[in-house]
């Protein structure tokens, strides 16, 4: 197998660096970060983050596990015929890791969004999960219509928010007591424990996690894995080239 | 169920105001698209294209078939635990829709990238596979160190191709027979058919997909898309933020 280290090392060595830096640190780093499954839910909200973090993974001791409701396959496919009209087969499914009630203790929890967020019927537990495990963990983190998924859950009463620009009058609409951001790529709220951040639609999601992993790890490890993903990042999260410049003007 | 569809429509109707143009059209566009997994395959490269051809198949009755060696569930996780020294659980799996001798008859052919395609000893089948098809399929695109795996497999020959500038060096050194190009987002080579395009790292299979939308379905449908999962494009091939200037001297 020497020819395959001699083709993989450049990765390792890569992973490796930032770990000295890891182990000096006083500060202890996440290790176990949970995803949100539910059914419809967006395969980029939660796979950006994911490949975020494994790299992390090379670097820091670090799991990520996948909770839904069953051990099932949770599949992207629409409930409803009439939202694939042409009876498409683009629907890729991703096999849960644990249920909600076997999940083990979270760092970090991890909400994605995706058009399931809107379902009416089948979120109850999911979003039970959500609300119990808010006040167990460090940080949230929702990506896209994730915020309108974790607004119905309730852990964002009275906090500010953003969320997909696409989507934004029926996130709106639907959860009142969010104060909903309309300009920002993604928005830190630590108004309370823990601290809540919220990005806007999908590749939003991978700017605010290349920023978790600055806060968190370190800016090095940011930067390495931008430029190995070769993801031209937005660091800035005032800058938003989708917000919806006419609900600012309403509520201004 | 009318709460749904008052909360779906918004999207439904998105994906439906492209689809009359596709039926005014005299050029089919394409039905099938092929995903080949193995083993340590990239998971954006992947869900990239999985999910940008997934609102396609809301406009356009659109396939999307996950082929490997067999129907397992293909893993991120690497062979060997010196690429995993910190032991993390960080690598989702896949499970194929098909395997090679099974898959149908395609219209495109994607090949993504990931450490896995540098394995030397378990992709004959794979490169098999990607030999064999190619010649019968419409268009050919490769994402990342995708075009690495593709020229192993010999599609590349003679070819002018990118790849994943920081896996430049390996990419480069071990397909000495295609003309590697070190400042691209994207590389489209028409010199024989079908045409082969290949994109630079992970998330430039992002931006060369939706030129693929823009060029095969319409501009309309790529600036949907992208506006759904607010991802800033780079339109202009030649734009690669990430090039391999040092390379781009050495070859001068």
């Amino acid at each position: 197998m020497g020819g395959f280290l001699q083709f993989i090392w450049p990765i390792v060595s890569l992973l490796s660096i930032p770990l000295i830096s890891a182990v000096l640190s006083n500060t202890p780093v996440p290790r176990t970060y949970g995803i949100v499954l539910f059914r419809m839910f967006d395969m980029l909200d939660v796979y950006g983050p994911s490949e975020i973090l494994q790299f992390i993974g090379g670097s820091y001791p670090t799991n990520i596990v996948y909770i839904a409701e069953t051990l099932e396959p949770v599949t992207t496919r629409p409930v409803m015929a009439a939202m694939n009209p042409l009876n498409s087969s683009v629907y890729p499914s991703l096999t849960p890791t644990h249920v909600f009630e076997t999940a083990p203790d979270l760092d970090v929890l991890i909400v994605p969004g995706g058009p399931g967020w809107r379902n009416p019927t089948s979120l109850n537990a999911t979003m039970a999960y959500i609300r119990e495990t808010t006040p167990k963990v460090r940080q949230v983190l929702t990506i896209c219509t994730g915020s309108a998924l974790a607004a119905r859950a309730g852990i964002l009463n009275g906090k500010r928010a953003t969320a997909n620009k696409f989507s934004w009058p029926t996130t709106v609409a639907a959860n009142p007591n969010t104060t909903w951001v309309p300009s920002a790529r993604w928005v830190e709220d630590y108004s309370s424990s823990p601290p809540i951040w919220s990005s806007s639609g999908v590749t939003a999601g991978i700017d605010m996690m290349l920023h978790w992993v600055e806060k968190t790890y370190s800016a090095e490890n940011a930067t390495n894995i931008a430029r190995f993903i070769e993801h031209v990042r937005i660091t800035d999260p005032s800058i938003d080239p989708f917000a919806r410049n006419e609900t600012v003007a309403e509520q201004a």
